[in-house]
């Protein structure tokens, strides 16, 4: 069946991860980072261990993925671009068009282009993307994967906000959420590890990365997440606020003199969360280290994280009524035993017990609960690269 | 000890309820309603079911303390001033400073009116009540009760939002909370009623009223509540929005070309939660009746009602490790018995299950739990007058 690329464009950068289908075997990976600033740095990771690594003038996104693919024939990872048969994009907002990930074609573009005010920072570098793999291969199968169609089962009490409502008729103003490509990865794997049907199982999901979300999952289906119209919602993050309340802005603008909103938003993605709090690192493992050291902000900004997942995994087992695991997943839940250990034990009286050497592992998949816990607690490590290019052959014609 | 009076002045409102004291009688209670606005409404009901009123132009809190004390006089309620030996204002916003109630001086009234701008509506009407009464009665004890005291017990963790630690250094940007009030006087009855210490127990209160809080009381003491710098977040209320995304307001503001965020917070203070769902009333009962017609935005807007008192309820169970009692208040909390067992029935999974004939109540205090719930359920009516007045007592020297 050939090789599949997955690729993930963010503003300036570009992900990408080539797989051998359909053993999903990884041929290569890596990024570009900088595109359009300057000392545009190139990274490629292949064969066993070897790696590339260059810095040099990328204008935009077409150059990027034009480069991208002349090294893969320069390092001889792929002798012809039609070794190449089939490309997936991860794209921000999919609205309430995408419920699914889709062959991207005319009608589905210009789609993507109408929902670039849902995700203003993100979907254009999603649409370049697409556009320069359309241009370079435009024989080959394109998918568009949404971080939002998962999340398209979202009840309409749990997607709505309690605001006039005409903001949602007349301009799809609601909970979208993100994080949509890992949950449906976890929440499968999660369903194996179990040996149980999805349909019948209650669990909640926590993606706790620099970017974080937490997912309650009702058979199957996504039923409340933490994320809102943006990412900018939820439980506090490496540099995002989290959930806040609108009228505290209100008071800060009045007394730092902030007349433009936009520059609040601006504050809440990138100067608050733990580096907020903390005014010392947006990482937790910096986090952890100072407030080891006594440093009261750090401490504070480690707690509060903690506390925000407690709150929305109480919130989820209530609106669930009940569940019958938790999941850690990404950056922090993958790699910080003492983040799960801590979360684990104020979350005792749900029932949710780990076995301390269970838990002492990094990245891999693994049933971490005590022999008489009554929730189960699982580490799945998410791969969102491998559903992008599954998704590719499910929707080859 | 004589009598006493409870003042809550509004913007352009003054209630009052006047108590024999220490029997705790209620002597008169009334409300003088649109001050400074022309066609003020005067009510006062004394007596055995007697009730005064009369339309007039009042112009301003002074006027309206100096016409109800000769009402008073004239209505023969009482016979003289001096029967008048304490006096008691509700304030809303008391911030750091005022941790319980406190006897109004020159230096707490210049500490109130350092706090306006943390309730530019409404603490100016508090300090127009406190200083009309100071005027007319300058030799009575005057008390100051803040709906935010209760709160000042909250956990750092509980009580910061999750930005730049400088806006709170500066400015003290927190969540203060609301309703503290009538959560000191709940919680004590509810102690009572399960005839425990307060100290052992954990409970959740819901004043669920056009105005709705919820708080998670441990030990006695406010541990976490919904409402936050202001009473604008938290749960879903008649007017008011409760928690929303601040980038969606973002959005909102782009697509209706709102350039003053100040415009946004009035939206969500006066045109969104139940009115702004429904687009037919702000009223629970209004909304319950339309929803039985068939009304999907009514049936939507008591869902949502719904749905956000169980996340909180949830995640105030996982905060506080576990829960022993959860207890019904306020308008919606004492009189709608279909919302009772509605969120009930939502919550069984921790163990909450009430009787439908002990349910079929209104407005009396009273264990509704049945015989095999694990958690207990409680309706207990609220009375933050009578905290009031009972201040005045204990803090008189």
């Amino acid at each position: 069946m050939g090789k599949s690329i997955a690729i993930n464009a963010g503003s300036s950068t570009l992900k990408f991860k080539l797989y051998e289908m359909p053993s999903e075997e990884v041929i290569t990976s890596g990024a570009i980072d900088r595109i359009g600033l300057g000392d545009s740095d190139v990274t490629i990771k292949y064969g066993d261990g070897e790696k590339f690594s260059e810095t040099m003038n990328i204008q935009n996104h077409e150059e990027a993925i034009q480069l991208l693919l002349d090294k893969l024939l320069s390092l001889k990872i792929i002798n012809d671009y039609s070794e190449i048969t089939g490309v997936g994009h991860r794209v921000v907002a999919g609205g309430e068009y995408f419920t699914d990930s889709v062959v991207i074609d005319d009608e589905v573009l210009a789609k993507i282009e109408d929902l670039v005010e849902f995700a203003p920072l993100h979907e254009p570098a999603n649409i370049m993307g697409i556009k320069a793999f359309k241009k370079i291969l435009p024989d080959v199968i394109s998918v568009a994967v949404f971080d939002t169609s998962f999340h398209t089962t979202l009840p309409e009490t749990n997607y709505m906000y309690s605001l006039p409502y005409e903001y949602y008729e007349k301009y799809r103003a609601r909970k979208y959420g993100a994080h949509g490509t890992s949950y449906r990865y976890v929440s499968a794997r999660a369903a194996a590890m179990l040996d149980k049907p999805i349909e019948d199982l209650k669990m909640i999901i926590m993606h706790l990365g620099a970017g974080a979300s937490l997912d309650a999952i009702k058979g199957g289906k996504s039923f409340d997440t933490s994320m809102g119209f943006t990412p900018v919602t939820g439980i506090t993050m490496a540099t995002r606020s989290g959930d806040v309340d609108p009228s505290v802005l209100q008071y800060i603008m009045q007394k730092e003199d902030i007349s433009d909103f936009d520059d609040v938003i601006d504050i809440l993605n990138h100067k608050s969360g733990l580096l907020g709090i903390s005014g010392v690192s947006a990482d937790m493992r910096d986090i952890e280290k100072k407030a080891g050291e006594g440093d009261h902000r750090s401490q504070l900004a480690h707690d509060i994280f903690i506390n925000r997942v407690v709150r929305y995994v109480g919130s989820y087992i209530a609106e669930m009524g009940g569940v019958d695991a938790i999941v850690f997943t990404a950056g922090i839940g993958e790699n910080d035993k003492g983040i799960r250990a801590e979360l684990a034990e104020k979350l005792a009286c749900f029932g949710v017990k780990i076995d301390d050497a269970k838990n002492d592992i990094r990245g891999e998949e693994r049933d971490l609960s005590s022999d008489d816990a009554t929730v189960k607690t699982l580490l799945i490590p998410t791969d969102e690269e491998v559903m992008i290019v599954r998704d590719i052959e499910r929707l080859r014609k």
